[in-house]
């Protein structure tokens, strides 16, 4: 293990090896006046994912684990839940069961442990289990399940005026809440998957009311479209780990001038899990493919970060 | 006429009264470090409805002359038009006829002028009208009838840290066109209406193709909706000009903390507009009583302003 330097090397938990020579190499071409490649501050727009490229998604995308906590902290108000599915399989731990509902038990727990509250209530929800819950196999915090050598590239690419936002197929408000002091990314800089809101005045107090309806989804040919609306700019570098980025590094690569796009690649089963395109969560299939032919830069997490998660250094 | 001393005075066209004097105790309040009112910069979010607030709104909100220009452009490729409502008004240059189909006929034509095109066409195509379309009494540039006193005031509050947004009825893709060079608000700082987009690749490059399906309106009780799904924190500042922004200053002053509403008052039949109650365009009723019964700030155009516009200096 080579000795941290901070001071000299902006990515000290990357290893020598190409990749990160690419960023570096991307990041002065795109900061060097009088180069022709040169981009304007206001133009350094950076995408990242975020379930698989700043955090760990397995064994399920955290935000379930969320869901599910949640369905137990209402089970006392939802007598009925006891002898209804999908509820009946989460309040038995019979994760296996609710999970073969598919998609429709899925979206109908999301939205009976999303909504119905206000945005203040709701925020202080996931701010209350975000520094409490504990992943299930590490045990640890999920705010500690971030990359370290993300961390830093983070930094490094603020340090270079660079704009970091998430366009992620997680929930908005869920990472507004925790993001910033996690990632240091601002709540104006988060895109993601949301429910319907309302304005209401309770009690003579304005509030935003949650309501149980979807009203985007972040992801696939949706992360282009939700980049375009909350920035109006095309991102110059796109980092993800799946499918789901696909359309996100295809919209982010044609624009003109310099682009780096960055595909995180699971291949480390001891330190982190080993997954792609059979994985459930986080499928990794056709953006692979296409990465490899269009020469994106894909990070094998074995062998390009000396550090995964902040705890190991 | 006083002399402008722009260097001693951040507002050299705001007359020397208390409402001059209101927006400048706020800023000093929430940017002097040590005071209990201080907000630190990152919470320094302000918000501005567009029409009536930063340019002017009559006879009729801009953007509709940019949609009726829009149907006489395509009425080649749409020969049915001729004989067909509202297009028929509209080509026969009956405005009127064609206000009185209401909010029907208005969303029809913009619905048809606004979509089925790429985001990028669509950009362009804002930017050749911006630049060359006339106001219909004044003969100026659309981008000509901003508010001078608004200019300063955005750039004094830019110079202190805030963070200036647009919260708009009007279109946001319409607005990010050109605000960036009009008002120094970058397209990540605009949050207003808009239908809905689809990403598609067409010949092998990936676009986002304007659909004609509304996605959000950013009015009335949208606009603290849009506020909090594109910013994600609660204004600090708002300012507004009809009853399309009560909630936002509803919203925006149900926050902890100090707070400033600034209400524009169009009192000014001589250098600009004057309506409030009874005007179909920017309507201004219920905000009005409730500025008063809240000791929100009331901008008076004519006593408040000594500049309009920015050709007067």
């Amino acid at each position: 293990m080579k000795p941290i330097s901070t001071q000299n090397d902006p990515l000290p938990s990357w290893n020598e090896d190409t990749n990160k020579k690419a960023i570096i190499d991307f990041v002065k071409a795109v900061t060097t006046e009088d180069d022709k490649t040169y981009v304007p501050a206001l133009d350094r727009v950076a995408v990242f994912d975020n379930d698989g490229t700043l955090w760990s998604e397995k064994p399920f995308y955290f935000q379930l684990f969320f869901a599910l906590d949640r369905v137990k902290a209402l089970a006392d108000a939802h007598p009925e839940w006891h002898d209804q599915q999908p509820y009946k399989d989460i309040l038995e731990d019979d994760i296996e069961g609710f999970l073969s509902g598919g998609m429709k038990a899925l979206l109908e727990v999301v939205m009976a442990t999303h909504s119905n509250t206000t945005s203040e209530e709701f925020e202080q929800i996931v701010l209350d289990w975000i520094v409490s819950a504990r992943h299930p196999t590490t045990g640890r915090l999920y705010t500690e399940m971030i990359y370290q050598p993300m961390l830093e590239l983070l930094e490094y690419l603020q340090a270079n005026g660079f704009r970091n936002y998430i366009a992620s197929a997680g929930g908005i408000e869920f990472m507004r809440a925790w993001v910033e002091d996690v990632y240091r990314i601002p709540p104006e800089q988060v895109i993601g998957s949301s429910i319907e809101t309302k304005f209401e005045i309770q009690d003579g107090y304005p509030v935003l009311v949650r309501i149980p309806k979807l009203d985007f989804v972040d992801d696939h040919e949706g992360k282009p479209v939700g980049i375009h609306k909350f920035i109006g700019r095309r991102p110059i570098l796109a980092m993800g780990n799946s499918d789901g980025d696909l359309q996100m590094f295809q919209w982010t690569s044609a624009g003109k001038g310099p682009r780096f796009i960055g595909l995180i690649h699971h291949t480390d089963n001891q330190r982190e899990w080993a997954y792609d395109r059979e994985s459930l969560v986080g499928k990794l299939d056709k953006a692979l493919d296409e990465a490899r032919q269009k020469n994106w830069t894909i990070v094998d997490m074995k062998t390009d970060w000396r550090i995964v998660y902040p705890w190991e250094s």
